[in-house]
């Protein structure tokens, strides 16, 4: 079944596996006439980069994007973008040990139920390396949206997390190989995943995400709601395993009375529980939201798990792998925003 | 633009207003040869229904659905199922005070933005009243996986939740009118409940969703993972603010050797972080998700708002509203994972 | 399979069998603001009605249709429209005779292979009253064009057709009871139609159709191509059995200095081969085309045919049949031209 | 607009330009374990290659797919399948010309219009190059139904055709330039076609296409039909004006009792004329269908046109085109047609 597209209107369709030629996209519904930075979709890719700090895995890939079509004399054309990440660093064999193996919370198991085979080099169509095809589509509809301010950063790791009482700085997210938007913090952060590392454990965390200077509209009421679609795509990231927006999980304990958003008379609202978006729709408020990441499955430990023979097997995690895949999340989560919006925002074009 | 149909290969298209003539839809892509026990249906719808309990609002609607087409001697054909619910008790004239006013928290501004009007009565489209066209089509993808066990309960009422050591007893849950799977904590939220509709407010809450008999191999990889589906049937729900699955929210703080569900031979998990679904697919073990509701917006109090001249008013909640949004929405949440289930097990056919 | 939805942006989803209760749709993606004249729909739908003549169907259906949703004090709300057509005069015991009988190419025969069984009362969900639902549909399509004007008519009826001295008048189109805009050749095609159905027989013709006033930009390149989708709309109606649009079939024998549109400079054209379409786009010329009807397939004479067991049987025809379906497939063809130009229009508005 | 997808459940996703990098796409929703034979793909490419004789375009591509993904050990693996063909031979000097004028027949108006420019290079987006990436997919499609027989050939090249009388042998077909199934016939056409080429000019045709060990249900009712999903799929193909099947277009003139296939006790049917689909679904007869395309638009003659500045301007016929599309469209039909049937194929799996 058709699996591999995402948006309808600014639609993505992605093709690779970690370790194939290449992987890459096909953006389509891009309006024309929109001058691309591509250094700018450059820039996001670094960000998500393996190799990039001593805190991430140390497979090297250059991941530099080529554009295929879409682009002419450095303006949009309408027409669907191509484009293509070469995969360089796929030491294949490093997975030789585990191809007949499932690695626990991997998706071994199920495709192979699924499929009835699979590519396991490095987790083939699996492999969080998928997020690169998204993050240089959401580069590209960060730019459709021009106005539109998107900023993930570190909440949380395992159980060190920011404060009410922490000042919250956004020019520090970059800063830091953590992503967090307060040193003290970050610092912290920094040294217990090196701790976790050494440990040859894993560890997980929270992205919390702003939008600022979000167009009214955004969202259709029912089935297209947009909290919903951002849920979706939230969801969609790998080692996501919760979402929440707005007052989120923390909202259920509070009365109506403290949850109502009274209005401005401007419109805007005097608190903004509602993060932004009211019968599935942005009212032109901060949307906010929180995405939470499980540790990554794989470990540099020793593992009991099973073979495709159904026999009992130990296996020793072998590969290069983040210690804790919220840093390099963080550009993921924008981008799959950036998507979510820039699709609301052609969709809503229709009615007015 | 088109977004009222929900699903791919089992769609859910619906329509209607809370105080229009009808809600309905046309659920298409049942396929052929099951014979539907009607009366299965109807019990799911009432336990949606309004009026139930001293808890839930007091509108009365008998809300019985009818079937005009896809069905033949009381077998599915194959063919669009059409069905409509009357809407007999609609009140219009206690909506009148609310047509130039936008309530907090409501659908009202961003509709009016949106659309330049809006149906004002009862919130119009955007009221939970829709829900039960969701509840018939789920009642039906149930009897399409008649194997399949959905069972949502109430697990938190503002504070007040089910402990780690309460007993849970499924065959409880629809014996008291919180939904709650423990007798003693039922009670409590009960009368939780009733002193927070005594002081004319509102309080929000946690469902918990367990799904047994799970076939394998359900949702496919990258934009259709059966949780990121699962997420937004979930966050589609009116009043709801988070969902997570398997460990959600909780795991972020485990370690990767804590949280991996290490296999038995058979290919179940010995523990079940991963909560049924690995690479967005399942395998076979239970599902289990959560979803938080916020407070409903609707006060019986004073409250402050403006109008559509930007003018602030001062309004008083009239109509007749739930003070816990909760209990109602156990069979929406059961519902609309049905329907998500369905689609994915159609889908999945293609392939075997 | 959910199979049963038209359209992309204005999207419509329909249900009902010819025999059942009612049959109708849900017409999702209206833009907000149009104030609907109920009454020019409710005339479309008289247009296409059975029983409007003497050579048409004499079943008697009042068709009015009743509207459930979408429209607030008569001006659409943005939201999907609900809408249902009673079936009344469904004299199933007409059909009892071919309950086990696989009538000459009709859909029985394939819809028992797929599906296993079906409702055999008047063809069930085969029947053309679907198209009633389509005609509702596309009336309202047509206000929201309301500057573009459809004109299909009758061009043949079996070999009886207009020739390029007729005179053609689109005044007279609904004077006659055959929809040819030329008197002469329309009373020749009544009296051959009356004979036909004398005979016990059907006959077969074309439908041509000019759409004017056609706003530029409409349609996609490559995979919506306006005449593509024009081309599927046709073909999905009923007894359809070809397309051409522009020069068409006629096209292939004249050389390319000959069939190339030279331009004016105001970028009209000379000539008009393109059919107002040019690389899957509308350049604001007419938009004409034909559609291709075969005989209807339901004769009043004996047939020799074969039923479930596979064993040899004779049938005749009864129940109430058009001798030729092209007059009153006129309001069906504008129906369909009117819901896809309406799809384009809202499609286009995205990148402007 | 995201408007560059084909198909539901097996969807081809396509970019690319004439003169750009290169051409390709994904091909989404084949099923895993299929063993593919890429040397057939090349072959199906091979006979689309521009240069491959005397009548067609003397543009000279090596037209190598390159696939990037989906496929593991030589056996798709279910997931997407990335491919790109690389442009060599693009001579874009030779299109300077045309920069800022607008050929008649082309696209180039109606883009320039609709996006406000356009890569104007060979064609850019609108060039029949694109069809290259639809014989890849098609070639695959054809794989995954090996049993099923696609056959297609020139029936016409303007008014010279192929008669009642003449016989038809499969096996000439790719024996003759022309690719028509009669050796005369096919010496006939190509003399004429070179005769047109000296002119400077070019002509249309028609392309008969026989699918052959068709399995019984694939194609749904209502807006699923075959024939329709057939008619769009030929519609779409560059310079097609017009779409037959079965009785066609001849089959208006026929009475009901002549044109009805009586049925043989086994189901199949005495006569074709319903052209192996009814009620929109396959009956297991072969289905055939008609293609009509018109003449070439671009000719090696001076022709009047406008520019930009809508000035007229008088312009010469430039570049490497084909004096008649015909022989080189036979295989997009085939693939074209492959595509259809498999994604039906696919769909049907989940009613059984």
């Amino acid at each position: 079944m058709a699996s591999n597209s995402f948006g309808k209107f600014l639609k993505l369709t992605t093709y690779g596996e970690s370790h194939g030629v290449s992987i890459g996209g096909i953006l389509d519904g891009v309006p024309p006439g929109i001058r691309l930075d591509l250094e700018k979709i450059q820039i996001e890719l670094d960000r998500r980069k393996p190799g990039q700090s001593s805190i991430v895995t140390q497979r090297k890939e250059s991941d530099i994007v080529h554009f295929k079509s879409g682009i002419f004399e450095g303006v949009t054309t309408g027409l669907p973008i191509g484009f293509e990440i070469q995969n360089t660093d796929n030491k294949s064999k490093d997975y030789g040990h585990i191809k007949d193996v499932y690695r626990p919370n991997h998706a071994d198991f199920t495709y192979d139920q699924k499929y009835g085979q699979r590519d396991y080099r490095g987790g083939g169509r699996s492999s969080a390396r998928e997020t690169a095809s998204w993050v240089v589509a959401g580069a590209v509809a960060k730019q459709l949206l021009n106005n539109v301010k998107f900023t993930a950063y570190t909440h949380s790791v395992g159980s060190l997390q920011l404060s009410e009482e922490d000042s919250i700085d956004f020019d520090v997210i970059e800063k830091n190989p953590v992503r967090c938007p307060n040193e003290n913090r970050a610092s912290e952060m920094e040294a217990f995943i090196k701790k976790i590392r050494k440990e040859g454990d894993t560890i997980g965390g929270i992205v919390k995400c702003i939008i600022s200077n979000v167009p009214k509209n955004l969202g259709d009421p029912i089935f297209e709601k947009l909290h919903a679609n951002l849920g979706k795509a939230m969801m969609t990231i790998n080692a996501v395993k919760g979402f929440d927006y707005g007052s989120g999980f923390d909202g259920i304990s509070m009365k109506g009375s403290e949850h109502n958003d009274l209005f401005n008379t401007d419109g805007t609202t005097k608190t903004n529980h509602s993060g932004g978006i009211q019968g599935g729709i942005s009212n032109g408020m901060d949307i906010n939201f929180r995405v939470a990441f499980k540790p990554v499955a794989t470990l540099m430990q020793k593992q009991q798990t099973i073979n495709k023979n159904a026999e009992e097997v130990e296996m020793h995690g072998k590969g290069r792998h983040d210690p804790c895949v919220v840093p390099r999340a963080i550009p993921v989560v924008e981008a799959m925003a950036a998507l979510v919006l820039a699709d609301a925002f052609l969709l809503n074009k229709s009615i007015n």
